[in-house]
């Protein structure tokens, strides 16, 4: 698959910012762009029983991917799947309930539990359908765009291992990391043993570069963080070497020095960090990925042009426009189309 | 009503320590100490119809108010009310759905909608129940430890007049700020001075002193919080100048410095900040209130006192220990008492 990835990229914005290159405008992509926010995706969705049955059927999850490149012209796709395939895949299945999100019948509480679980590259290997949906998107992209996979931190996957669902507060997968210390730190090894073969797949695949999101980031103290969370996204930096990787860790704001100092490319903020504190706590190593507050897209049009702009400028030149969280669903497609276009015309001067 | 709040407290540490005296050891008392952690509580709830049928009726609102003075001997007692009483005084009533939290059958989506609510003094004259539940309370306490008094952050009650309910997003409510601001200041407006009315009622009643929750904060990206939350925080302890003052805003750990040159006594912190990095933040004018992972007292006791031992000595001594969040209703009693008499048996050097 290597040549599909090889391929000439018609657009490779991304991967010289990414790279370290001097460029000419940020690039730009939106997280959860393959979504509700594209009449293209509701249309779609509302054909299929589910979220999962989309997310299983490599031909649809293509389709999806690409509908944002079509519709938004953004610099990157995004491969259409869940976090939470890898649960599924080391044993752990899941439904998802219509506006309550996902739910797993059977949840880990013991070591026991933990043993019985698959790992590494005998649970990456039941996710064919995502490498198959990759390679789909790839040859339809035809070098459109550089395409982007992704996966779950370790934390953030343990905690809907544990609590068996969304919460606010996630206290019994926080309690969990209390009271079974070493069972976590064997299931945090489990997670990241599999997310790095998953990872690895994806990249033979053909994506031009991965995201690692710990949407769950902050509601660890930091001491709990860099304990249970940190060393886990360190050694799965270190042990993808193929492709640019971005951490975006959700509520992290205080371990930002320290993902300064871990080996990858980018690092995206949440919109809860102003850019230019951001990258004072980061330093100068990596590039910015983010930050503009989602809500700041229900604006008028000149409202979101002045916010791009404003965010464009608050930080240098090694910046990947983005928001600071995904695209809420509600969103005008046309105020996204503002934000696309408002950082396509943009020129460093 | 003053004679009551006059009369000797046989136990005054936290006002000492507030008021910024050298004492002998950190108070301690737990947000949420009122609730399901007591078996005594959770007897009186079963018999009722329901958490708001607790918050209107006086005598039980300060029999369980009182329950954790006798059960945990904390320093404080903190009047057993909902910070959602001033919606409903307002003109917008709610229901609390069990295991779904709060719902609005109406919320507030227009300046007509805004023009309707009652506010100020008027609307504080709808909360009878609750200054009675603090003479009583009083009267009950006998002056055994300060009483508390509470309201929600104007922004926090924003967002649930204008969202309905909870919400991991708020999006609803953020999108309100930015598509109607004036609007949004309106209600605001409303809402701030209500709760000043309210907070001088409860003093009147009785309260030693009052803390304001901005629960919702972490949310607002710092931008927002500065236009929309900050300034009427800041006029809600300007006009509070007979009792001191605690304000917690969960998340807000941006807007530190600005909390260090409000007019009240003392910052609570959420346990995602580094109580030394808080202090640096903040700066020295104020005491520091929290802010323990709640988490932590799922540990052992032995875990539960090196972490309580290691919370107060990375703060000076003008310090409320608290946790940094509201104590979860499964947490153990035993490890909460641990938690209190760890506390209680420290003594600054």
């Amino acid at each position: 698959m290597l040549h599909l990835r090889g391929m000439k990229l018609k657009n490779d914005l991304l991967l010289r910012t990414i790279g370290g290159e001097t460029v000419e405008r940020p690039p730009v992509w939106l997280m959860r762009q393959a979504g509700r926010i594209l009449p293209q995706y509701r249309a779609l969705r509302a054909k299929l029983s589910g979220f999962i049955e989309l997310v299983r059927t490599p031909e649809l999850a293509a389709e999806v991917t690409i509908q944002p490149v079509d519709e938004l012209n953004v610099d990157a796709a995004i491969i259409f799947s869940d976090i939470l395939v890898i649960p599924e895949a080391m044993g752990l299945p899941y439904e998802m309930v219509e506006k309550r999100g996902p739910l797993f019948p059977n949840t880990i509480s013991s070591q026991t539990d933990i043993e019985r679980l698959t790992s590494g590259t005998p649970a990456a290997d039941e996710l064919n359908y995502v490498y198959e949906a990759i390679r789909i998107t790839k040859r339809e992209l035809a070098g459109r765009v550089p395409l982007i996979g992704f996966c779950g931190a370790p934390w953030t996957i343990l905690s809907y291992m544990v609590e068996g669902s969304g919460s606010k507060t996630f206290s019994k997968a926080r309690r969990f990391l209390i009271q079974h210390p070493e069972a976590a730190h064997q299931l945090l090894d489990k997670i990241t043993e599999t997310s790095i073969a998953y990872l690895k797949k994806k990249i033979e695949a053909g994506v031009n570069l991965v995201q690692i999101f710990d949407s769950w980031a902050g509601i660890l103290s930091p001491s709990l963080y860099r304990e249970f969370a940190l060393p886990y996204i360190s050694r799965m930096c270190e042990s993808i070497q193929a492709v640019p990787k971005i951490v975006f860790a959700k509520g992290a704001w205080f371990a930002l020095p320290e993902f300064g100092q871990l080996d990858c490319e980018a690092v995206g903020l949440d919109w809860t960090v102003e850019p230019s504190w951001g990258r004072a706590q980061l330093g100068t190593q990596q590039v910015i990925q983010g930050n503009l507050d989602p809500c700041a897209l229900y604006g008028a049009h000149d409202q979101v042009r002045t916010a791009t702009l404003e965010l464009i400028n608050k930080l240098d030149a090694r910046h990947i426009v983005n928001l600071g969280h995904g695209v809420y669903p509600d969103t005008p497609l046309d105020s996204v189309r503002t934000f696309v276009q408002t950082v396509q015309n943009y020129r460093y001067s």
